[in-house]
């Protein structure tokens, strides 16, 4: 079956819809569970609510279950809250227990607790205990449904015991092995452990050098531990090393997806990411505080240039370049902004030190610094015929290029050192702080040299 | 084994180092093996080529390949260029193909060809067959060591064979099922193998409902399908549905790292993504391009505010307002510009379409633009105490929002429509446009209105 895309999922809806709507349930069910879950989420995304309740009452808690866990997350909170209580508590009971909770942290509390109490006891309990994880730590995103099997166990009484678990757990594929103590002691894959002899115990054939995080870890550093290794899957430790959870690679993968979309809009200068069935209200509200901020800090620009009025009033061509020379440093400072933050994010910081960052950016200010002034010298003086304006524009551009491109980086760098998320020293912030640092040294020097321009 | 951070490393190496110069190999290799491959390369990264060429010829092909799948890719080439043919050809081999291909890709022509005729002939074929495939593609990432059972094997043959099979295998999680003629026709988890009843025939609990991605597939969608279907392997095709290869998922965590890293690095008008271990020259090499193209941009900017240098002489103290106005721009632009890039990498685009993006900026670039515009009026009259000044920029600023709003989305979109990566319009790009369109709209409205500004 190939991945569908909205027009087939729209054909293959018109087959299933009629039975629907005409009540044959019997037809609706085969068609629509033939589909894989994801498809089964987009068509049923694709539904306004009249349909979406007949849905419902046509599908189990448990075959449910599947089509929420693979809806938008955005959405899956309005579904819930739109079906039955009584439904609603027996498809969260029935989902993984971190999809679950990712769900119920968008409902208000009164709700949850409704839920919890009308659930099932044990699912109940699953649940309530990774509530009580702060968010975007590994707690949060682990599940507590993971196979565990005992040092003393032989290979043959692993597997059966694994056969016996596979259904429920979320994988099979490695087994982590504890202690009396429940304490993590080691690992064995799947692989590992269908070729190793059944009357082996555990204990010989497992691994001991059993990689694990820690409940508090955040999941962007799990996420990280999770692709250098090449993990499947990471065991969750409290500080007992108790095993607690697992965090298998496909939540890592939407853990990663968050993080990078998170990471480009902060870039932009939207404090987080907005989806495209945002409302222009709500987009507004989002974008707003960054661009009043940068209003104002526009404003203490100008009030910078407001100094030099009389500057300007003499030579009124002064103003032509303050764009241009504005804008070399916005851009530059962008560029080394962006390779601070991800020096910071992919941790090559660490490799090669803050100091190392900074030269490099000096260096390669000063390098671009020189190009573009040598070139714009030129240009300017060929254009307007006067040669002081063109060295006085040039120089103002080498300075403030090479200015700009190591506060580019520094700012990041700085706000890494204050524990200060880097990302939110966004490319119009530094921008902006860039426009001041140029108009300062552009009319500076303009001034300075002032009866060189008046010819 | 919690994951070893540099300092850890840097004390395990020391007690290892003293082994290896001492040449007492046997004591180096227990303790080098006793570690995680990645701990492995991180370390041997850390070496100057004196110690790293010991190491070469202390471990086997077999156990440096492990180091080297786990090298930073920036880097592997430089060590493969270092070892001796002989060597490097058999660690190639002994690597698993797709991963050898890749630095192969970053090697010149001759040295490729060499490696191959003295490599191992199976190993050799392998990675030629990979070698043909456009880079990105599914094709590039794929890897031809996968396991096939067929439809007429019973489930307790096709465990036999997976347990043969299993030490060889890229992964052995999914298995896929082929006719006679080789083509796709099912799968089966590992799970449900070993759940199923030995005699029964794997066409009898096979799932025929296998997602498959072509051979030329681009590596974005390959993630993207992966991502929505929580698989942890894709098996490749070609167009007659015959198995070429499979494609697991820590293949796509690192794609899907690649790209997030472009599209971040383009935002911010980088080419391609630097390595923080990258010379200054390479990466103002990299970054001239851009600031090249802005800078002739912006001489355009300043010509364009050349033809209104009689207005400026009247009233130099519009010059004043001109890094405020074109910075709002750009930073508006920026953030429209994320929002539609986004859109279109995370399919959006296909579900809520152009139109009602671009509907949506415009209404957001309004909302923003007039509250911006009345702040910015109040703010001006009561700094300047000129009235109608305090107009003209109020109004400049909310055209200027509501255009460069939508520009920062309609960019993109067209870019997109035209088949070119959207992601190439960069912040910088679309400030530089506002600047542009921002100049035109405020000197536009203070040389028309101009009688009113001079009182």
């Amino acid at each position: 079956m190939e991945q569908l895309d909205v027009q087939e999922r729209k054909r293959i809806w018109d087959n299933i819809e009629s039975a629907l709507v005409d009540e044959q349930i019997d037809q609706f069910r085969t068609e629509f569970l033939e589909l894989h879950p994801y498809d089964q989420a987009k068509i049923f995304e694709e539904q306004q609510d009249s349909i979406r309740v007949l849905i419902y009452s046509y599908l189990s808690p448990e075959e449910f279950a599947d089509v929420l866990e693979h809806v938008d997350s955005d959405r899956a909170e309005e579904f819930v809250t739109e079906m039955n209580p009584m439904f609603a508590s027996q498809v969260l009971a029935e989902m993984s227990a971190d999809d679950a909770v990712d769900i119920l942290n968008d409902l208000d509390k009164n709700k949850v607790a409704s839920y919890l109490t009308i659930m099932d006891e044990d699912a109940a309990d699953e649940i309530k205990q990774l509530l009580h994880y702060e968010e975007k730590t590994a707690g949060s995103i682990m599940t507590t449904e993971f196979v565990v099997i005992h040092t003393n166990q032989t290979v043959k009484e692993a597997m059966r015991h694994l056969r016996k678990e596979a259904p429920e757990a979320e994988t099979i594929y490695y087994i982590y092995v504890v202690d009396v103590q429940k304490r993590l002691v080691g690992v064995i894959s799947l692989r590992d452990l269908i070729i190793a002899e059944g009357d082996f115990l555990v204990a010989d054939v497992m691994s001991e050098r059993v990689v694990s995080v820690p409940v508090g870890e955040g999941q962007e550093e799990v996420a990280q531990k999770m692709r250098d290794y090449d993990f499947l899957a990471l065991p969750v430790v409290d500080f007992q090393n108790h095993l607690l959870g697992i965090i298998t690679v496909d939540d890592i993968i939407d853990v990663m997806d968050e993080e990078a979309s998170e990471d480009y809009s902060k870039l932009a200068g939207i404090s987080d990411f907005e989806g495209s069935n945002m409302s222009p209200v709500t987009a507004a509200k989002k974008r707003l505080p960054w661009l009043v901020i940068l209003l104002f800090l526009g404003l203490f620009t100008a009030s910078i240039i407001g100094r030099f009025e009389a500057t300007l009033d003499q030579v009124a061509v002064l103003a032509i370049f303050i764009p241009l020379i504005a804008g070399m440093a916005g851009n530059t400072g962008t560029q080394a902004l962006a390779v601070a933050v991800r020096a910071i994010a992919t941790g090559e910081l660490d490799k090669v030190g803050k100091s190392s960052i900074i030269l490099r950016e000096a260096m390669t200010g000063l390098i671009i610094g020189v190009s573009c002034g040598i070139l714009i010298t030129m240009v300017v003086y060929l254009w307007k015929g006067n040669f002081y304006l063109g060295i006085l524009v040039g120089i103002s551009v080498t300075a403030t290029l090479i200015v700009a491109t190591v506060a580019g980086a520094l700012v990041p760098l700085i706000m890494h050192r204050l524990k200060i998320d880097p990302a939110v020293a966004s490319g119009p912030f530094i921008t902006t702080i860039n426009d001041i640092i140029s108009i300062l040294i552009y009319f500076g020097m303009a001034t300075a040299f002032m009866n060189l321009l008046i010819q």
